[in-house]
């Protein structure tokens, strides 16, 4: 017979990171690719205690059907969090736990993107999002990243001339950057923002995982009404119990909700309970000042092998926080020639491209350093360099 | 700010079902109105040792992130099971992990309905797929259930009529109806629908429930290449933790794939692990055979006490399996009238309208017997009768 899709799958990339990853399975592979967590952090003891817990407790109510919403107590933990965090007042009620913070993408596309709307996302941007809202058929427009944020005057001039229904921004060392909002810069987004009816989506996916400076405010907490923050417990506890959240504006949660009963009904329950359990047994403050040490620590050699390394006219950030660093040749270097050189020498990375949607970022890459131990950064790094010298020879 | 939504979101319901069940939390209210299955079955001694197994024995594994497509092993079984109970061959390489099978049915529509698009449905027809389908403003052509399953006349001429891109149906025990398609009926819909371009999504959440006659072959047995298959663990193991499956075409099935990585990546890696390692430990034939004498049990006591205290030219369906039985008032009665009433007399179910697309169905409702005890259904389906008689005479 004769397939017929909707068109919206047409502008659907597959993830061009998930196609690497498979590329990278041989364990002869040093891979930088990937944006896995360091699974030697992972709170399995705590885990395996509060599994238990739940399973001999209440299992049949942790077992059965539940809100769309998700467990109370969960959301209740996750509102304390952004006040002790970033100082932000949110209801529990307006906290809706989802599969990860990848279906918070999702059930923003369903609720806020009809085909062709104007949508603005940093330029580079978190390749899941441009996928997420890809199925939404949006009109995508670029705010160029600085060193400190988004371009406010460039963000100025997309707001007055394409009025988008959203900005999505990841405002905690981006994926893929690693760049931070600057605290100035939080409260001028905040206030360009603050003049146009286009909510502001708060990726906050890193926020926990700061490794230098203080803390620092949301973007949302300047901006009452109208910014929607999604979060997630993949960096912080672990990436397979796909557990994240979003919170949003009473209105459109109320929307937000809607879309998630008619998607799935609901978040895996049981997992909302041993999680919440985790959380009650343990110091998570403790936990999460370990995963910001050890990541500091893979960070800086990373840096430094890189410095030590890397041949003149080479970029790169330097996160306070997260998982990632972005590194930049000069115009007309291709990323994607050496990905093909790297892997020959063993070594993987992904190449800048994907998180543009304009095509351009061609002399880009992201690097991660969450998932490689010392030995392997140094190892890998150095090998990477070896194929930086020979693709620029080519 | 004002809020701007998209167009789809005014095309759909929140669920009906979700909210009456908050009106039925009240412990003195018997209720027949959920789809839950009954909690005493969920195997807790198995998951306490499927969880502490998956997780002292693998657990960075199992905690990290994973592919889209989901565990092998468990779709490995998943595919063996079809062989075993439908005689039907699927490769595990075509089988996908959801979260619930509420899941494939999102994943459904964003892949195939475009808005405007004709859907073929069953009238009445599953709430949650009309749901799900809503968010992707397809328009609904309904084909009419009998006693064996769709009017076959009918969907021939919605198909000649309209081409719609699928027909989904419920082949197994309904929700909302109880039927089942006669062995015939499935050969006849099989052959009407292999002359057209029309996929035909076959829901089977039910299919392990039969507790009268023999397993049958599914419609898709007879439809190769042309039928997309959705199944769960709901209501075998539980349906807290959101586990199901999709089984789709080469072709269809590479989409489906492309949007479950959009939506959220893949499925809670955690739970698939521990549901495998909980199939692996354990004989699910056994379990199951228990799950269907339990139900048996409780849809006898309801239909005998329906038959000992309603009054005349009511109808009923008699199901060979699933958790749902179906009532038919009069024309002109009003099943929403007689839930007002009911209420007061402490007794809950969901009105039949919800599950008409057309606006109709209002003499109808559906009576869910797999969450309540001996007990409860005596006394709540007494009360009901009470409430009907009260119902008629206004």
């Amino acid at each position: 017979m004769k397939y017929r899709f909707a068109s919206r799958m047409e502008k659907t990339p597959r993830s061009f990171i998930r196609e690497i990853l498979k590329v990278t399975e041989d364990p002869k592979i040093i891979s930088f690719a990937g944006g896995l967590p360091n699974p030697a952090l992972f709170p399995v003891e705590g885990l395996i205690e509060a599994a238990r817990d739940v399973l001999t407790e209440d299992a049949t109510s942790a077992l059965q059907y539940s809100t769309t919403e998700g467990y109370l107590p969960l959301r209740e933990f996750i509102a304390k969090r952004y006040l002790k965090r970033t100082g932000l007042s949110v209801s529990p009620e307006h906290i809706l736990i989802t599969n990860g913070s990848q279906q918070c993408l999702d059930l923003i596309g369903k609720v806020l993107i009809d085909p062709g709307d104007p949508v603005a996302i940093e330029r580079p941007g978190y390749l899941g999002a441009i996928q997420a809202f890809s199925l939404y058929e949006p009109q995508f427009v670029e705010v160029p990243l600085l060193e400190d944020g988004p371009d406010t005057h460039v963000l100025s001039q997309v707001l007055d001339t394409y009025s988008p229904t959203l900005f999505y921004g990841v405002t905690n060392f981006q994926n893929p950057t690693g760049i931070s909002y600057s605290g100035e810069k939080r409260r001028e987004v905040a206030r360009v923002l603050s003049e146009y009816d286009t909510l502001f989506i708060e990726d906050d996916a890193y926020g926990e995982l700061r490794f230098r400076g203080d803390d620092l405010p949301l973007v949302s907490n300047y901006l009452p009404g109208q910014g929607v923050i999604t979060g997630s417990f993949s960096k912080i506890i672990a990436p397979g119990m796909r557990m994240g959240w979003i919170t949003a504006p009473p209105e459109v949660f109320a929307q937000v909700v809607t879309a998630k009963q008619a998607s799935d009904l609901h978040s895996n329950y049981l997992t909302q309970r041993i999680i919440y359990q985790f959380l009650a047994n343990n110091d998570i403050d403790q936990h999460i000042r370990h995963i910001r040490e050890v990541y500091r620590y893979q960070r800086d050699i990373m840096v430094r092998i890189i410095e030590e390394t890397f041949p003149p006219g080479i970029t790169i950030t330097r996160p306070d926080g997260g998982m990632f660093l972005w590194v930049s040749f000069p115009p007309g270097f291709s990323t994607m020639d050496l990905f093909h050189t790297a892997i020959k020498e063993n070594v993987a990375f992904v190449p800048g491209n994907p998180f543009y949607t304009d095509g351009s970022g061609s002399n880009t890459m992201r690097l991660n350093y969450s998932n490689s131990d010392e030995e392997q950064i140094v190892e890998g790094i150095t090998r990477l360099s070896k194929a930086i010298r020979r693709t620029l020879k080519d």
